[in-house]
């Protein structure tokens, strides 16, 4: 009995990018039924000063990206965030998706005493491999995949809690 | 070399309770300032089908507390759902808080291979206490742990995602 540090972030980590591309088909679709130009809601926000749709996606997408990558000691691969059509969010997402296919989990498990550096203008935090897994890149994962979700529902969209969890039972 | 679950799991979990006491210690001088009725944020929604923001409090709560309760084969305390104000809200943060740290680390350990079933008017699942844990406590705790910050951030509050991460280096 011994749980992994892949098997305790990978599968939910990339559940949830899939969770989101889903509710990118259903915004897409959501947009056309109702006639809505796809960048009013691409760029929808919950507040003045908070970030819009494609934003949360790109941040979700980097904290797996860089989660996986900073793990498993290797560079991760460059996105210039440039995306401003669903077709190129579900886009990002999916070459997250096969990025992290390309890791390998024990190198992902190796990660568990790395130390991890982030660095910001304002400061900077310095991890064991798993501490920062589980203590930054899930709370800031679900945050962003959270926003994105609330965006939709505030914006109309009928989406269920089961659309942000989707996939649990794989 | 090797994670144990408690680790992977109750100090965050713990960690964004108390950040949402902090959030709400601050709504609660926001609407002071602003003489807003704290009601009218504690009812908050996002959207009509949405729930409100001391609902989004109650059930980070419960993930909490049944999570690690169902981890170390305990029975939780019960808590009816009764809460109005800002108050009572810090109260049953408070008194999860204080269940959670007379559990046994090591019982919460115990339980990675314990089998957690769920069950809903709409059918149920089975996991393991790790995949339990992982992919269904953490996206539940920040789903709604997120909610309650958006609740707030869309009413005008300051917030920023430091808060929502409080205490990251402890």
């Amino acid at each position: 009995m011994s749980i992994t540090l892949s098997q305790t972030t990978v599968p939910h980590w990339t559940r949830t990018l899939k969770a989101m591309s889903a509710m990118i088909d259903k915004a897409e679709a959501y947009a056309e039924s109702k006639k809505i130009d796809p960048s009013v809601l691409i760029n929808a926000r919950l507040a003045p000063d908070m970030r819009p749709l494609s934003f949360q996606v790109q941040v979700a997408c980097d904290q797996v990206k860089l989660g996986v990558a900073r793990l498993a000691g290797q560079k991760a691969p460059s996105h210039p965030d440039t995306e401003t059509t669903f077709a190129e969010l579900r886009a990002r997402i999916q070459t997250v998706l096969d990025y992290v296919e390309s890791v390998s989990l024990a190198d992902v498990d190796a990660g568990e005493e790395r130390t991890i550096e982030l660095k910001f203008p304002q400061g900077g935090f310095t991890f064991k491999g798993a501490a920062y897994a589980h203590g930054w890149v899930n709370p800031n994962l679900y945050f962003h995949a959270t926003t994105f979700y609330a965006i939709l529902r505030h914006n109309g969209m009928a989406l269920e809690k089961a659309d942000f969890l989707f996939g649990l039972q794989q």
